[in-house]
């Protein structure tokens, strides 16, 4: 069915389809979904306890065998910044005051675990077929370890030096990560993000580079787009947005309502909400800070003075401060369930293949 | 051979490859090229004078039987800004006293024609196959004008709502440019020069949008590029920095160099050279300047002050000051003749088509 064979045997799955790991959306209901369907169900462990994590896992191998993929953030956590918290908690203060939030309560402490020696260990336990790291790789050590627990081991690049550093570092496959992607840019290498590469341009140029297979991201949403990233040499396309608009997504209404009523063109990489930057639809807060503004405070910790602003405006139907995380293909989106989807994206692919194929 | 034939149809054309109109690279002897194996052979007057550009078709004319596309720039010049000019020449003056250029000197005026009542006339004589505008369209009156001379027009869209906006008034077929492309960016309806649409995610949401035919452009450098394109729903490809690489392309050295050593992460929009974004490979002076200040004066005068240093510079073999206009998937680009290009981009993509077909 699948002419190129590679990630599907690297692996151990049917379809070269992955479910993008996303952080918040993504819990083991629509991993489960996509890997009934033969993709790759992934977990994102960024924003769970070691404790969600193992139940997630737990739900996912009592409900179907089939490989799944673990994912972690390996960023290295910044020390706090008084100086610099305080600029942006002055920052955010008139919207305090707007939505008539107490300056004095206490604001949570926006985390995002890295990956180190106890998430290391879990995979051990785990055992996880695929494990996918974001923002580089860990220490050398850890990506040993993992390798060894029986994992394959892939991450994003953005760029081809990206590519190759990750290669020369033991990855089994590389994800292509267009400029087009929602979501936290794996950028890890360069500092320009306005430099950032589209998918059309990015692929190719790494399946040149690189010996691994490449994973294509970012603008992909049906099967024309799968079947232009195999055109242009991936081996499997991993597909983010797209799940977002599956009942099974933890997505909050006024983030659903946005990426029902965005264009295209409606998109900007910013730092605002996490001090990375990150794809997402733009709205007020973006707008008013500035998308890259260097006000927010280093990856994660931005995220802490907003949350209660978004605990005050989402309920009240507002995504004037929510991270609304969205690719550029947005308008692709569909409604259905995500097993629905996932059989739907190869039904397609199949179709279009057999149309281009030349008279 | 090709099962979409709306883009063929239209313009008379054997294959779906257009040779962008890079104004400077591209002069008669590159259109030429290209119509003579059966692309869409372009012919760039932006920074020609009309004498020039009928010369040019002249010799198009005379060397095949093919139709051509004759370009245009559609901007409304600005009014000159006495103050911003003094600023500029002020932040230039530095280099001025580096290169040991007299400031005194007079500073040439850097023009691009817009399309304009003396250009539609010229037009009605040359009786182009097809006019493509870029920056939007001319006034309506203009546009209806070369469609009764039998010109088939095109523009580009870097979004859905411009290419809506451009069926709307007319427009035979939509150039979907993506954000990988080189050059300037065809931008005219949004602002946000940070929220350009990448080809895989604009070229599908396009083709869904408008009832025209879509050519697709941006990133697309070879057989797996175009094949993308084409399995995206696009009907043609335009391809600009594949064919810098030929020796037709008037590039000086030190573009030509750039072109050669770049990776895909080192090009960025930037307006220091016109004054309207453009992507084109970093240098000193995008760096020094940033790429996106608003200190350089509006399209085209920018360039004017920035010419005195290229004349000095780039005869000693420096592209410090020059605009290195590239893609992204330069890294894609190989040197052969034109003609040959063309061959080989159509003898790539119908390979890649069979290699595609289902199993």
């Amino acid at each position: 069915m699948w002419r190129d064979r590679r990630v599907l045997d690297l692996f151990g799955i049917k379809h070269p389809i992955l479910l993008a790991p996303m952080a918040g959306p993504v819990l083991s209901e629509m991993a489960i979904a996509v890997a009934k369907e033969g993709g790759l169900g992934s977990l994102p462990s960024a924003m769970l306890s070691p404790e969600q994590t193992r139940t997630e896992m737990e739900k996912f191998r009592a409900a179907v065998k089939a490989p799944v993929n673990l994912n972690f953030f390996c960023h290295t956590p910044p020390a706090q910044d008084e100086k610099r918290e305080a600029a942006w908690r002055a920052r955010l203060a008139p919207y305090y005051d707007e939505l008539d939030i107490d300056p004095a309560a206490p604001i949570p402490v926006s985390s995002r675990t890295p990956f180190d020696e106890n998430l290391c260990q879990m995979v051990e336990q785990l055992r996880p077929e695929v494990v996918s790291f974001h923002f580089g790789l860990p220490p050398e050590v850890l990506v040993a370890r993992v390798k060894a627990s029986g994992a394959k081991v892939i991450s994003s690049a953005t760029t081809i030096r990206e590519a190759i550093w990750l290669e020369e570092r033991g990855c089994d496959a590389i994800i292509a990560q267009g400029s087009e992607a929602g979501g936290h840019r794996g950028i890890f290498l360069s500092k320009h993000t306005d430099r950032q590469v589209g998918t059309m341009a990015l692929v190719p140029q790494m399946v040149d580079a690189v010996k691994v297979p490449v994973i294509a991201a970012g603008g992909i949403a049906d099967g024309r787009g799968i079947v232009a990233a195999l055109a242009l040499g991936a081996s499997a396309v991993q597909i983010g947005t797209a799940y977002l608009f599956c009942p099974e997504a933890k997505v909050n209404a006024p983030h659903r309502a946005a990426l029902k009523a965005a264009w295209d063109d409606d998109t900007v990489l910013t730092r605002v909400f996490t001090g990375r930057p990150a794809r997402g639809i733009a709205n007020r807060i973006v707008s008013e800070i500035g998308a890259m503004s260097d006000l927010p405070p280093e990856f994660p910790l931005a995220g802490g003075t907003i949350m209660p602003l978004r605990g005050k405006a989402e309920p009240a139907g507002s995504g004037d401060f929510t991270p609304l995380w969205s690719g550029q293909a947005m308008r692709l989106g569909r409604e259905m369930p995500a097993t629905e989807l996932t059989r739907t994206l190869v039904e397609e692919t199949q179709a279009r293949l057999r149309q281009m194929t030349p008279g």
